[in-house]
């Protein structure tokens, strides 16, 4: 039987991959979809490209409605959005998938200081897994609020994670040079994300003050905790915009302790994500067209002059965004874990 | 001795072009800049890319202190707000090239019609001369007030006018299909323009209602008035738009009168353009590419199963804008035609 | 249970897009996958996308070993390749679909003049059967060897097809301008492929000497048999090669017989396709990109000036190549039309 | 008077680049063009776009014939085949300005083990002057021989140059992030560079290995030298491929020797860079298009965690090949600086 699901935010980019996915998906059915806008338009009006697969009209936001139609809740909202949503949908009993990054920081300070907001939902907050199933996979089938990760993050942390758990790397000075595809920076338009601006252009932003940064050092502390004498991570992150429409490329380094070999290093990432379908340790540079549409990141490592440079690829739509929250639906409801993802 | 020019309108990527030929133009030195925003930026700010090249502050639109510096005005206004500056430029003797289309239509009913906007001067729509110097050079240097020609205008004039001249072609029912880099939507952001929106993706819009369409209309039935038994010229034309920066590339398809023959057609486009150093008749298909930042245009010619198929490909911010202004400016003080543009 | 399918020739796009829809697809298993390099490298050294989705090694072709393991074959040869690989596989008792050109054209000379090679397999062409699911859906389940059509072919085709059954359009002079992604081109570098040729750049290509003309021709001619005071259709088939990976925009021109109304012949083409799940009539221009990735054409219909200006986008790998072969598979197998392609 | 100059190996996108600034350059004009091919085509045929500029039939190379017609040489030939063509123009006369790699390294050895190949002139590369004006110009004007530098290695070097200079960073565990637009892969069409691979595609290529490193090893090396304690300068230079035709952006990471403050770092840099016209200290993050066509390089800083984050733009065909070129040759020659170039 299929699980109902809403989709709540229809309109954006990480919505509409995920009821791209979940159109195909075995185990869901999308039973509604709520837009802000007071036109409730259709699904396919939003996103040509899902006529003919996903037949709904958009309704305004009601957390009755919705649970009494679904058991699980998507949310595209901005972030301070989710903030308002997820309280009352909880309250009704609907499991929540929230895409924006309004529980991921587990400091609700550190929130505050970030997205210049204060955080409402101290109880959600606790409550809240951290979706990323490599990393806390145990967690997430019990949990009813999913904090799900940043696309940048996922990247990052994926990419780093294998060398902070095994104390491989000094934890501070990690330098994560990272570009994305221009739909990660939403469908609101812009003059940076005007096609005669972004388009053959390369170009960096929010040096150094990118809100994934956070993020980033939190969990890669986390992972690394079993050996608190590395004290915490910290990297220095430098976003830039590429032209293209999806996926992130990170070019990562780290200085070693101790002395680091290639072929070691791919063992121990092979070894680290042993039963993970979604991350292919790879032996050649990888490109984001590999991984650009499905689920799956790319890693690969290299030594240069005695620093460690990781090499890491994602579709920020898909593992950075739609592609991981079904993933995370599927541990949720217990069907296997590629389910609607291959 | 540098004639001093000013820019009116400096924000938009036609004025950009302008500025980027003028600050190599050995005849013309840019001396004022006006845009329309109170805080009076920098051309540089405007255009990072011409920093180092103009060293100019905006100012706002002053039509006697643009008198005082400038015997030019460059208009890179929308249209109707050149309705509004040309008169006054025009009443202190500054000679004006508008960019907009306000004094293309020579009937201010046809304004009227496709610009929902009453023309205001009527006096200014009289004198004013259409810019394309390869049909109207004659007109050219004693005019004070220039027309200059739309981009899908000045392909499908220039790709035609051989045809329609020597009456080879019926004149209805010809097929101008064309597609457009976004720089021809201007600077303006819009959801059609995003960048993930605009790339990976070929769009027709304003099927049969582009308001260049009257243009090409109405410069081909001048073209064709030797021959009035040729009646006016009527073009079905569908413009697209393309992920690339900047180009136009239409594809034109005309009936012959009588048959037809492909070297007999290049024959006479060449003799027809001779004398003109920016008309480029080739015998492969061009590319956008091949004039992409310069001011030519280049055109082949096949017959198709009967039907003659013209090939013509311009840049739409330089041979479609910027740069036959500068064309025409040389003209009208007495420059080598070529001067700054080659 | 699922049906054994072989890829023969699996290093082009068309069948990296094939083992993309069937890694998904419940009704079919890839069990085998041809190459012509000695070297066998496995699917996902070919396309790295597939790595952790098509685990298989690449072997050389083998019709007792292809009739062995699998009941169908798709053939993502060359052309004049599967003249030779067909009949030894149909010899074998293997169902054939066959991606390239060979079985296309009903007149073995007509496959002459346009591919320069002797047709050497009579049988076979009397009995392929043009995979064209919305035009000869009756014939397709019990078919032994499908001719899958030509992307540019499918787009025309089915942009035509309710004009052309219905009589209402003269059948010469029928404009198909096109436009292509570079993939349609195929996987061997060539200088017009080159990045820094093909980016940026908009070029028409075989103006009226493309293959895909006689083809498109063939079919429509087909479609108006009911009329056969018709006449033979007969296209001015202009294709261009434009800067995205994928799709196909075609812009239309066609004269009416009568007067043409836009409402009535969006209405009937929504008649003529009905119970057609992959055609979209829609009422805007569609964009490549609505359809990019998918098995949908999406066609729109406007009048203008007199002409009819028929708009049409498929993904030219998928609707014009994998998509619809699965389709056809689907049909051949029992399988619901839409199984993996929605 | 015009300085006749010979454009030797005239296929490649920096001697067409070459070609277009100096149809420009009231100083010099090409009187010869030399290429491979047994079919001496014209540079029209190799270079559509120069069509109109540049009218010259391409001819073998034959250093008489050059000689007697040049008293200049542009080198646009790939590396090894400027050791054969270097001595033979100096022997007669001619000055040389080589765009290949094959005078850079002043090491023979080093030169033996990046390029795999021995180094044939040791005279030539004992006079050759490593052609970067910003730090070499007083050696320029004399020269009889120019090695015009790697585009990787002017963008990287320019933006270390005032740091390394001060002795503000550590020497060793440099990191240089590097993207390239697809141009500076040169002309020949292979897998990677095939459209629809690298379009939608970032990805890295010879990670720690590229020929670029030692060349920015040994000018920084160089620019160190009067703070001999600061050690050689040894960088980790990770270049990517990027879906753009041209531009490099480059991201470097430095660890400062004491405080790093902003301000003062910028002012720096214009400090160091006074009075060079073509390097522009900016104060946000410069993007790729905004250098794009010209002979710019931006440069800004950023301190992020207390590394030095230095970002800087140039394109890869004119400041970091044709037009560094020129600028080389117009201090030779006399001429202002930026004659040609702005």
């Amino acid at each position: 039987m299929k699980t109902g699901v809403a989709i709540v935010g229809a309109s954006g980019y990480g919505s509409r991959e995920l009821m791209r996915i979940l159109a195909n998906h075995p185990g869901a059915e999308v039973v509604m979809a709520t837009s802000r806008s007071g036109e409730s338009p259709s699904v396919a009006e939003l996103h040509p490209s899902l006529r003919g697969r996903v037949d709904l009209a958009c309704v305004p936001f009601d957390a009755d409605r919705i649970a009494s139609a679904a058991s699980f809740a998507f949310l595209g909202l901005p972030h301070t959005a989710s903030l308002e949503a997820t309280p009352v949908l909880r309250a009704r009993g609907v499991r929540v998938i929230d895409l924006s990054a309004d529980y991921r920081l587990k400091d609700a300070a550190s929130y505050a200081d970030w997205y210049g907001h204060t955080h409402s939902d101290a109880e959600g907050l606790a409550s809240a897994v951290y979706g990323l199933p490599e990393l806390y996979r145990p967690l997430i089938p019990p949990a009813g609020l999913i904090a799900n990760p940043g696309c940048y993050t996922s990247t990052a942390i994926l990419a780093l994670a294998p060398l902070v758990a095994e104390d491989r790397v000094e934890r501070r000075g990690i330098v994560v040079d990272a570009y994305s595809g221009v739909s990660g920076a939403g469908r609101t338009p812009k003059p940076a994300f005007h096609f005669p601006e972004a388009n053959e252009n390369l170009v960096a932003y929010n040096v150094g003050r990118h809100r994934h940064t956070p993020e980033i050092d939190q969990v890669l502390t986390d992972v690394g905790r079993r050996t608190p004498a590395g004290g915490p991570v910290e990297v220095i992150f430098t976003p830039h915009l590429a032209p293209i429409d999806r996926g992130i490329h990170a070019t990562i380094y780290a200085t070693p302790k101790g002395t680091a070999v290639e072929h070691d290093l791919l063992d121990l990432y092979r070894s680290f994500y042993e039963g993970c379908p979604f991350v292919r340790i790879v032996d050649h540079p990888p490109g984001t067209k590999d991984s650009a549409g499905s689920n799956f990141i790319d890693i690969t490592v290299r030594v240069v002059r005695g620093k460690i440079v990781i090499l890491a690829c994602l579709d920020n739509l898909v593992k950075g965004a739609a592609g991981v929250a079904v993933q995370n639906f599927n541990l949720m409801t217990g069907n296997p874990e590629t389910t609607g993802l291959i």
